[in-house]
């Protein structure tokens, strides 16, 4: 799967080290809880108003509050705070957790629009950290792109009844 | 997803809490880079040798060294260290890594064997260092029992022929 960061630095013109620049500062020492909190409120608020309802319909069977909260407690786990993520639902698992939404090359630059009207208009974020985030942001949403692609990819599917194993070459 | 968490803490008998109390402190800072490699190159040791061969062959088509480089590099990053991991191979993605794997009760018990063989005779590592990296280890090995047996439950096999959206259903 070496490929994957080949892929999410081709797809997001944003090359490894500056994706994870966000590790060699602590952004939630710097920026607080609370400005995450409303960084993915004022995310997701776009989100599920988005005129797009192609995208809007991705989320449509999500509760907004729960997204919120699932992405805030990651951004702050991610960038150097307590594990609120891990705590509570275990291991990001990001491509796994994606895997049931089609995370398309046309969402990820849908999301990043967003991400990026977001980030311009949270309080408090300071210009460099909101480039450290928005290279983090890029390249994730092109790793899984490349990530949930590969594992839709990698099914074998036959004629057998579904199952665990549905597959002899599975 | 919720629910890999709680299947993780039923099957491994380790709480939240407890899996993730390494986040309580910084056990890189604590013990150092070394120490990490040689408990991965301890693990690895007795994989590549174990008796049981079907467990052996699990590993088998990876390269020891790259095993050894892989895990030493993800510890060193969760426990409070640089991101060696993300910079070289991106997001953890634990559970899609796992997914070419036969993750089963039976594997994450003898995985475990193994840590906590590596654990006890890894110089350097103390009593309560020791007790937080295994229960971090079982609560990640059932949770990735869960996390993978789910996504393969997830597929939808048929008629058609192999692609992107093999089926319909998909």
């Amino acid at each position: 799967m070496e490929s994957l960061q080949e892929k999410a630095s081709e797809w997001s013109g944003v090359e490894t080290d500056h994706a994870f620049a966000i590790d060699d500062t602590n952004l939630y020492q710097k920026l607080g809880l609370q400005t995450f909190i409303n960084l993915s409120t004022n995310f997701y608020n776009r989100v599920y108003d988005d005129e797009e309802e192609w995208f809007r319909s991705i989320f449509g069977k999500s509760d907004k509050e729960k997204a919120i909260q699932n992405q805030y407690e990651f951004l702050v786990q991610r960038m150097g705070g307590p594990s609120l993520y891990s705590q509570r639902r275990g291991h990001p698992a990001l491509i796994a957790r994606h895997r049931p939404f089609p995370v398309t090359q046309e969402a990820a630059k849908r999301w990043l629009h967003h991400m990026q009207q977001a980030l311009d208009n949270t309080s408090d974020i300071d210009h460099d950290s909101n480039i450290m985030l928005i290279n983090f942001f890029r390249h994730t949403a092109y790793f899984l792109v490349a990530g949930v692609e590969q594992k839709n990819q990698s099914l074998h599917p036959c004629k057998d009844a579904p199952g665990r194993h549905p597959c002899k070459n599975f």
